[in-house]
């Protein structure tokens, strides 16, 4: 699973973290987000191509916050998702979620690299291990497992 | 240039707005873009697979500024531009760039949905005509042509 491909000079670490994709996240106050989704389905003709909704929470909300919704422009994906304060989301509305099967070799490329780690690399409820770094021009990027789950993650 | 395209009442004008892909635009401040973008190299392993550079500015900049770099991360891509007071880039350090070959609809349609124009539509030097709206939810996206040359915009 973990390929230890070396590449480079003798060994200079995990240089071959790769990532097959990044989404950006748009983190809007819950619970605007459903609304959001709508929004950019009429301004910009996104197509919603998965929803998952935080799992513990809607028992106790009134209306249940969106996790995150992906919503896909052409060939792009971007996320929506409900920020509360309770969540452990960063404090912009906008993070880069970066997709990879070595989160932890990924997380100390980039803080060798420069980046600065946000918070401890977390174990989420529903997203699984997850670490954030904010990179030195105040961009936040959220580096997390392919295997996140799209729809069934309500059980 | 200004087109006054109603919609709403009977015809509901261009509602088939199709876009083939957004990019996520990071604006940092000029001129650490090139800096930037080996950043991201080198944190993230992104390739660069286009380089404009701001065309007029050179000649009177010590350093030139980038106008955009395209950075692709497994199969999607951003772009890194130098942000500078004179450039007509929003405040945010972020933008959607949506791509399509009807700016005037693609505006049109996105302010009827609720979001807010940011400016005029402008002529740009290098990009063409460019049109930005910010969203309900405070996100800033610019529409624009697929015909952004990437590479030898610095005639």
């Amino acid at each position: 699973m973990a390929q230890e491909v070396q590449n480079g000079a003798e060994n200079d670490g995990p240089n071959v973290v790769s990532f097959s994709a990044f989404k950006p996240q748009l983190f809007v106050e819950a619970p605007k987000a459903a609304d959001a989704v709508q929004f950019y389905k009429t301004a910009f003709g996104a197509e919603e191509v998965g929803r998952t909704m935080h799992p513990k929470r809607k028992a106790e909300q009134d209306q249940p916050l969106i996790l995150s919704a992906d919503l896909k422009i052409g060939s792009s994906i971007f996320t929506v998702s409900d920020f509360s304060d309770e969540s452990a989301t960063p404090v912009t509305g906008f993070v880069f979620c970066l997709v990879t099967e070595d989160i932890d070799a990924a997380f100390s490329k980039a803080l060798s690299a420069g980046a600065v780690a946000k918070g401890e690399v977390t174990e989420g409820e529903v997203a699984g291990t997850v670490a954030k770094v904010e990179d030195p021009y105040g961009f936040v990027w959220m580096i997390s497992p392919p295997t996140k789950k799209a729809d069934d993650a309500e059980v």
